[in-house]
């Protein structure tokens, strides 16, 4: 190792403050054999107080220099963000041949087939490991090891901030948003968590690991989202009576022609094994036709776990292990149709608010059977309500579009308060 | 890709009839890009009934002749066993300078100095994803990224065949014997299973895992070694009660200038997160200073999983993603002391059967007073045997070989019936 690498960094937040601690410590206990050469750092504002010394750092304001500096070979892009200035700058760089690593999930969920392309054709290195699930090494994972093994499934907690919401909720019984303030006090979610709450963030992640694992074009645009913002205590109180816990899970799947990519909440029964990953530890597990069933567990999110995962790519660019970034050409893809959500089947936990007087109940079990959803566990509770009923059903599987018809029907009813709540089931965890 | 890669396979037993179904596929699948060619299969009984169709196999006799075949670029020995033909063929090989890759910890094990040795001053590549957790890509995930994290502990349930036997055990009430002969029945144990049983499978592989870890050289002699021949029923419910489940564990862990490498049956508390890994599943967790904690839990055996483990290591090869293969060269070790069990310390599960008479508590207590060992909790009840005692001691944290002289005076002790039974505590797992 004699040729130098030339590093360019793009951002200096949370992340760039954990590689770049890494990067100096690998440096100092690899004196001999680390030919990495720090180039420029670039960042928006140059007198902003750091956790890092900033003193004898190459600082620039110039993000986009970095593409076009020809001491440069890899550019670290931390900015974050699907467009502006990480997307011109990736592109850039990529066209002028230089390498990239990034912990950017949404500029390449929207941008990836773009990029990639780009990449094959330049030869360029391209990894994401940071991206996805932080230092849990789940992308190279899939893309060098269990990738040949035809993969079916790939989902798991892939939000850190959710799950952590979800299991205070739960464990402390306190409401949505209280446990949210507490988190970004913690430094657990972001000021603006919208991303997080809304499974934006985990639906980029689901995307990418779709496109590792079946080898389809990365299609943001078809994955189903839906977030935890409508989760209450009551649904923890009630499902947990039926053996589920509830979690937030991205879910990728292929069933013959058609694959499914997807993120809401989720009923997982108790013992299944990502049931008991809780707080802001993710999970992500691989069911393929060899193996079986992998499951990686650890923390997926914060400085230093994303900031290893950066060095575990930088450490792979350096000892030239170029792969596809999908691991198989982008333009090999697999000829599969995407399932729409609302042709999937699912059970369904149903909960609905209604005046407890005669006939509701009956009402309710009325149009479903009419609709063919046949009941497999109920439960009829007061509501603290006076006067009100509060009503469980677990449905057996059903297809979504025809229990969405049936809830439509359902809210309709006179006598019914509020709309009915429904949380899809996650069977065979 | 057009240089043809030229395999040759030793042993078609279980994991070479599983690699090769998967090589068959990987090659109908790949066709255009696929250039693998498979030379010869060397088997002990060219005539033995195979479950797969041996008729258009290159099958030879003469296994040490694939050492010297120039058409073979890349060995797969899959024989087994730490000396005999295996070592002689890998030695030989990578002497030619052919790569190497092996489900074999046994040989690794006790040879992996001498073998990776040879394979660097040649430049060979050698794997051994197979070798450790099946189809866990736990190898590479260690060697190509969590090492950079300074890894601290790396630990796990590393036999399936014991875990399959324990789970067994305490879910069904029956003996260690009779579970043990349902598992060969099944499959899940070989006929003769002292190497599982006895924890020498497991320390192979928690001699490797030390190694790729920590950069120490691979020292099998030094690794602490014990089975789970003498847990019986009794000790599940006893345990159970203290909140414990027991597991033979593989630990390797590093402190200050020394480490240390051990298998043998440990009670875990019941929440923690590979205490829910039961039957023949593995799991390996590793710890280090950046990250944190990463888990992986899959199937560790298997005709499929090791197979596939075998074939991620020959596309890894075909890639030329040739790494040192303990991800470092072997010479730059790590000066680390081996500590010996002796001086490690640890909480003890203790049980005693004594005499059900006024004093014996006195007397085991009193000894364990003199000892320096403080008792956390304990439990008296009566034992199956009239007039017998059964008495369960967990104690606080000793060093085991104060541990050990305090339990050779209770067993000296004349109203104290069997041996002591111990099993040490493993915490904060």
């Amino acid at each position: 190792m004699n040729n130098k690498i030339g590093i360019g960094i793009a951002g200096l937040g949370t992340v760039g403050e954990g590689f770049l601690k890494q990067l100096k410590k690998y440096k100092t206990s690899n004196k001999k054999t680390s030919n990495f050469e720090l180039i420029n750092i670039a960042v928006k504002n140059l007198r902003k107080k750091r956790n890092v010394t900033t003193k004898n750092l190459p600082l620039i304001k110039d993000t986009l220099s970095l593409a076009s500096n020809p001491k440069i070979d890899i550019v670290i892009e931390l900015i974050g963000g699907s467009s502006g200035v990480a997307y011109k700058l990736v592109k850039k760089s990529l066209m002028n041949g230089k390498s990239i690593i990034t912990a950017n999930k949404a500029l390449l969920a929207i941008h990836g087939n773009e990029l990639i392309k780009i990449a094959e054709k330049n030869n360029c290195f391209i990894s994401f490991e940071a991206a996805i699930a932080g230092g849990i090494p789940v992308v190279k994972a899939i893309r060098e090891n269990l990738k040949f093994n035809e993969i079916t499934k790939v989902y798991g907690i892939l939000n850190g901030t959710c799950n952590y919401i979800l299991t205070k909720m739960e464990t402390e019984g306190k409401d949505f948003n209280s446990v949210l303030k507490d988190a970004q006090n913690l430094g657990f979610a972001e000021l603006d968590p919208s991303f997080d709450i809304k499974g934006i963030d985990a639906a980029h992640k689901i995307t990418l690991l779709s496109s590792l694992a079946f080898n389809v074009p990365v299609n943001f645009s078809s994955t189903y989202i839906e977030g935890i913002q409508n989760i209450e205590i009551d649904d923890f109180n009630l499902v947990r009576e039926f053996g589920y816990k509830i979690k937030l899970l991205g879910i990728a799947k292929k069933k013959g022609n058609f694959y499914e990519q997807r993120v809401h909440p989720c009923l997982i029964k108790s013992e299944s094994e990502i049931a008991k990953v809780d707080n802001e530890l993710n999970a992500v597990v691989i069911e393929d036709k060899v193996i079986g069933k992998t499951t990686l567990i650890g923390p997926g999110a914060g400085a230093n776990p994303t900031g290893a995962a950066v060095s575990a790519d930088l450490i792979d660019y350096s000892r030239k292990n170029f792969n596809f970034p999908l691991g198989m050409p982008i333009n090999v893809v697999q000829k599969l149709k995407n399932l729409k959500i609302s042709d999937s089947n699912f059970s369904y936990y149903l909960r609905i608010i209604g005046k407890d007087e005669v006939g509701v109940m009956g009402r309710i079990t009325g149009i479903l059977a009419r609709n063919k959803i046949s009941i497999d566990e109920q439960k009829q509770q007061h509501y603290k309500k006076r006067g009100y009923a509060s009503i469980v059903i677990i449905t057996h599987n059903i297809k979504e579009k025809v229990m969405l018809k049936a809830i439509k029907e359902i809210n309709n009813m006179k006598r019914i308060n509020n709309k009915v709540k429904f949380i899809r089931i996650e069977k065979n965890l």
